[in-house]
């Protein structure tokens, strides 16, 4: 058994589909749940694509948990026309997945937070690789699981190059920049992995069809879902030539931190337009010395590629 | 004689004032010549400045050229009244200086860069500490500049905190975006030193005083000229506690790179309202390698002070 214990907190979409198959993948974390969000998708949809995920994959034992349907500024969420053209409306590229026999936890994905944090304490990390919403409430019910969590990496935010919503707004901390900047100004140990890095580790056509190769069940519907990805980044973002893989590199960050560089910079977020969602070192502690935030500013991208195609190539191998 | 020879850049403003200081302190480089440039005051001003300075300092033979006298996308220059605020109407804190007996070179500040670049080459040394405005318009009129030059050590730009004229944009490259994305994409070795790092170096009255205390006329005039700096920093920027060494430390990163930590990235300047004059990764070159632009996000701030005060209190020791 592992020492770590991870818990994801997604949107359930493409990549989010992959950040799942990393996590049960990689042998140094076991994934003990995952908190469904809104944002690729609605939480309902991102819930369901996590447990027949999971069922896709062999471990329908993981437990998914409902959590934030909007942010914490709205009172309701509509997906962005261009989440469902990168991810498809059903979030995983239209590709059609056998529904799962398991069901959604009773459980609140909050509470589910709170109790693991107290439970594994260092051990636990935490990969958010949608909007902040369900962490920040966590904060604000129980301040003390921002000095008892193990570490928190989080794809989401941009430093050093422009946002990919607006040119200073990464989608995950675009919907709910109050909740992203109540994040980064906890104690929380943090590293943001944002396009800063995700948008130099990249996928093609070549490595799917690795996946299809296979003849498994698991490894076709992997191939047609990120297929339909690459497919969409081809539009969107014609300069990257592939397709971004934000939500595996967090999670391959929580286990392996050396995969990046980073630089340690105390961290706000604007919450006003048109600046609103940009993710910045706060100049009024430029000068008090940055402990418990990291931003990643460069990836070992060669590394971090080739073991994800290990990783998800044994795993689609099985199932 | 020291190996390299150095070019200020300057909108001769008080930390362009230190900036004189601190190159003619340093053992590491002859200061050959001050290109002027419209910024914290208007051009002809900033190059009596420079060239009272000069003499003030022991050095009236270092010549001073004229620059442009507004941006490369205007035909006027107004003093912003901030600058005013900072630096005062004349630009040295409503200090009087003794009026140079030297006079401004007849030769044009942008043909003596090009020459300059051409005579020394891998050891020339250029610090830009206002607009880029003379640095674009000299490769635009010999492009095979950007190849001959040792290295630019620019003061400008924020990347990881927020602008001071805008919350994107810094002073500097505010002035003149085109022109500074013009210098950020060339193939000129540059290193960035800006907000990042210049906000995190700071002087204060108990530095001044060691000046004050010397009893020169030069360690008089400039603890009077950097005290006016530090009360407007007071009102301007209170969380800072000091003003800010800016463009000094451009002068001495100059001549010891390993006083910052830099990460290479290919940058680029937005030129568009509202993020006009934002320094940023360019998202459509962050896949290709990054070997020319460097942006420094650290610096052993306790190292360079000292050097600054050790340097410069030598200096006014003596004049």
């Amino acid at each position: 058994m592992a020492k770590y214990k991870m818990i994801l907190d997604l949107d359930t979409g493409i990549d989010d589909a992959l950040a799942i198959a990393y996590a049960l993948a990689t042998p140094k974390a076991d994934l003990i749940g995952i908190i469904g969000s809104y944002g690729n998708v609605v939480t309902s949809r991102g819930v369901q694509n996590s447990l027949d995920l999971l069922e896709l994959l062999g471990h329908p034992e993981v437990p998914v948990y409902m959590g934030a349907k909007h942010s914490s500024t709205t009172d309701h969420f509509d997906v962005m026309p261009v989440s469902a053209q990168i991810h498809g409306v059903n979030g995983v590229g239209e590709v059609e997945l056998k529904k799962a026999d398991q069901q959604v936890a009773t459980e609140d994905g909050v509470d589910f937070l709170i109790s693991a944090a107290h439970k594994y304490q260092k051990d636990l990390l935490l990969v958010p690789t949608g909007p902040l919403t369900n962490l920040a409430a966590a904060l604000d019910k129980d301040p003390e699981i921002a000095d008892l969590i193990g570490s928190v990496s989080l794809m989401g935010g941009a430093l050093t190059v422009p946002g990919n919503v607006t040119p200073v707004t990464e989608a995950n901390i675009n919907q709910d920049p109050k909740a992203a900047d109540r994040v980064f100004r906890s104690s929380l140990p943090l590293t943001m992995v944002g396009l800063d890095v995700t948008t130099r580790t990249l996928l093609t056509i070549k490595e799917t069809q690795q996946w299809r190769d296979l003849g498994t069940t698991a490894g076709q519907k992997y191939a047609d879902i990120v297929d339909f990805y690459i497919d969409a980044y081809k539009v969107t973002s014609p300069h990257l030539g592939g397709c971004a893989l934000h939500d595996p590199l967090a999670v391959a960050v929580a286990v392996e931190p050396d995969l990046v560089s980073t630089i340690f910079l105390n961290m706000k977020v604007d919450t006003k337009a048109p600046f609103a969602g940009r993710t910045i070192g706060d100049e009024t502690r430029i000068n008090e010395p940055a402990t418990q935030t990291q931003v990643a500013v460069n990836v070992d991208k060669d590394r971090f590629v080739s073991e994800f195609m290990t990783k998800l190539t044994d795993l689609f191998k099985n199932n």
